[in-house]
């Protein structure tokens, strides 16, 4: 009951959302638009491995830091087209600072502040793709409308 | 970068808290007091795979069912006796139905509702069981001085 451990950012600043289009170099859906992650590492002992993951793959890969809270938005599991077993978690992450660029020419091959309904209106976007950012969107509105009493 | 995947439920019900007592037959940390949980098993595509496990698991052990709505609260990285690396990733889960038993006697010795300060100030219970549950706790008060604005 092995799994590579994959993680994957929704980052947004403002109304845009940072998408990246796959290197073409890419074993795994190269040329495809899809949001900013990776594996996670063996790293022994670690706190918030899944976060701390994440921020050092949108470092890695865009050349982007994040705000410091990270929020869960939901986990799937599939199986690679090598037969490797894969969690994939999703994390919703608003922007902080840097200038989003194919920082890792390997794994990116463009960046894109879009419309999260560029996507979702796209009729080529795979499903696993739009339904993440669907539910990115809807956890980053209902924050939004969230008061914390005193 | 392959890992056995956990998850646990930190699992309330007003301001009691459901622990078990793992049974000695366990390979890992037999006779210890812990959350309920266990292993992501392959199950190709799927949905919420995080949740569904620990609903199956807190199901299979003790017999309970939970709210709909389960909330993420962190993650850690370890590594096992065996050596296996290990993500473990814990959420907050309220109760709902069922009456809490030591359902699987190959898992669980026993099972306690406890406040949460009787764990926390345990001098014998560890301190990765201890942080799990001051995270659950905090995020069970933040959630409760949540209001959604309409």
């Amino acid at each position: 009951m092995l799994f590579i451990v994959n993680v994957e950012a929704a980052i947004y600043k403002g109304d845009k959302w940072l998408f990246i289009k796959r290197s073409e170099l890419e074993e795994h859906a190269a040329g495809e638009l899809s949001l900013v992650g990776g594996k996670v590492d063996k790293e022994g002992t670690k706190e918030n491995i899944l976060e701390a993951t994440i921020r050092r793959e949108v470092w890695e890969e865009v050349g982007v830091e994040l705000q410091s809270t990270l929020h869960y938005v939901h986990s799937t599991s599939f199986i690679a087209d090598d037969g490797t077993h894969v969690v994939d978690i999703v994390f919703l992450a608003e922007y902080k600072s840097g200038e989003a660029h194919a920082k890792s020419v390997e794994e990116v091959g463009a960046v894109y502040w879009l419309p999260a309904e560029d996507i979702l209106n796209d009729e080529k976007a795979p499903d696993y793709f739009k339904d993440s950012i669907k539910r990115a969107v809807e956890l980053k509105v209902s924050l939004s409308n969230v008061v914390i009493e005193s």
